[in-house]
This record gives structure tokens, C-alpha cells and sequence, in this order.
């Protein structure tokens, strides 16, 4: 699904590092290519979140579900580039303790949404979900 | 969010027909701007739907859950469109019935994905899903 070879190796590289930072529990290598006007709609409710603050609080829930030897994997992921938008979609196996200390596993879909801005490809959507029916 | 003006309404149009074709329960009208090698990630499971076939087949029980006089509204739909590459985000207003008789309303939040391919802007992608936790 490339469009231009030579735009797809950034996004690419801009992805793993999001979900390497998300694994590391990095909140600032998590945000730092994303636009501050993102549009989040995240696994968990409200049905969608604004900006970079509402953004940013997503974060800590799963950082305390993953406790810190969970999973947060990427796979299948597919880049779809032109020169100045790009998106992306990818599988993510979780995998994490409830607040029982139960362990679980999620297969979660996402798509994420970029615009090259100033030179830089930059985050403005990102769509996290599991099928719910 | 609109990157090019002069794209943004073959966007927008394709995908306000794409919706009027769901309403109007037309399997052919909502086919006829997809690709092939479409990617669904779509409401209910399974994770992911591959191709024309399985993109189709989605849509019967859908067309069962709206009885003929439900809605598939779209609201707040954003487009960030290139030359080449497009998506598309939006919420959808869904009433039906369940199996049961009973009445349901769905939120539903939509991501789109786009490619021009021969001059014609084709939906590679789409990510339909409600919060689930």
C-alpha cells in the first residue's frame, strides 16, 4: 500500500518509535510528534478526545495496566504515504493485569492519521478499538 | 484540517454518497468508490475484514439491524486530504433494532482512509468502533 518510497520509511520509523516510547512508559517521546489540535478515539470511553491534554491523560490508565511488564506490540502495520498526508493501520497485541490482578490480553485495532507540517510528519488522528458486538 | 482545497470536496462527497447509499440500503452505491484490497475494521468482530468480499458481506446485517427505518447520520466529519492521500474522521448517529425488538442507538466513531488511483479517490481503509471499556 506505499504510495512514495521515500516517505514511508519516516512514518514507519516515527510509529515504532511512538509505541517503543509506549512501552517505555516515555510520556514525552509519546507526544512529541503529534499535532496539539489531535482527534483520540481511544479503546476506553468518552467517545472521542481533543487536544493534547485530553491526549495526554489518556496515557497513565494503560501505563498502570501494563504494570510494567506488559505488552504493547505493533504488527501487520501498513504505511499508505503521499507527500503531505499519510495514514497508517497496524494490530497491537496487549497484554496487562486489571485492577483484580487478573491477567488479559487485547488484539486491538488502530489507525493513525498524519500531516507533514513544517517539514515534520505530525500525529493529528489516532483511532484505537476492539470490536464490540 | 483541510490540507487542499481543491481535494477536500471529492472527498467529502464521495463519502456523504458512500453514507446515502448505506441509508438507502444500496449494496452497489456503497461499493463503487472501494478498492479491491480493502481493509475493514469494522464494529463487530472478527479483528479485521480482508477484501471486496468480506467488505460486502458486512453490510446485510446492518441493513437487517436499521429495519428499514433506522439512521446512519454522520456528524463533525473531518477531512485532511493531499494530492494523492486522504483520511477522513466523523461520529455516526446509528438507531436500529436489536434482534430482540428492542430499540438501540449507537455512537459510533469512523476513520476513513483514501487513495487516488487513476485519477479517482478509492477508500482503501475504514475503522468503525465504539468505546469498549
Amino acid at each position: 500500500m506505499n504510495t512514495r518510497a521515500n516517505e514511508e520509511p519516516d512514518v514507519r520509523a516515527l510509529i515504532e518509535n511512538w509505541a517503543k516510547a509506549i512501552r517505555a512508559e516515555n510520556l514525552d517521546g509519546i507526544l512529541v510528534n503529534h499535532s496539539s489540535e489531535i482527534l483520540m478515539f481511544d479503546l476506553p470511553g468518552p467517545t472521542q478526545l481533543k487536544g493534547m491534554d485530553a491526549y495526554k491523560n489518556s496515557w497513565p490508565p494503560l501505563f498502570k495496566w501494563l504494570h510494567g511488564s506488559g505488552a504493547f506490540d505493533l504488527s501487520e502495520l501498513s504505511i499508505t504515504s503521499g507527500d503531505e498526508v499519510a495514514f497508517a493501520t497496524s494490530l497491537i497485541h496487549c497484554r496487562g493485569k486489571e485492577d483484580n490482578g487478573d491477567n488479559a490480553q487485547l488484539e486491538v485495532r488502530l489507525t493513525i492519521g498524519l500531516r507533514k507540517l513544517g517539514g515534520r510528519w505530525t500525529v493529528t488522528h489516532e483511532h484505537h478499538s476492539e470490536p464490540s458486538r
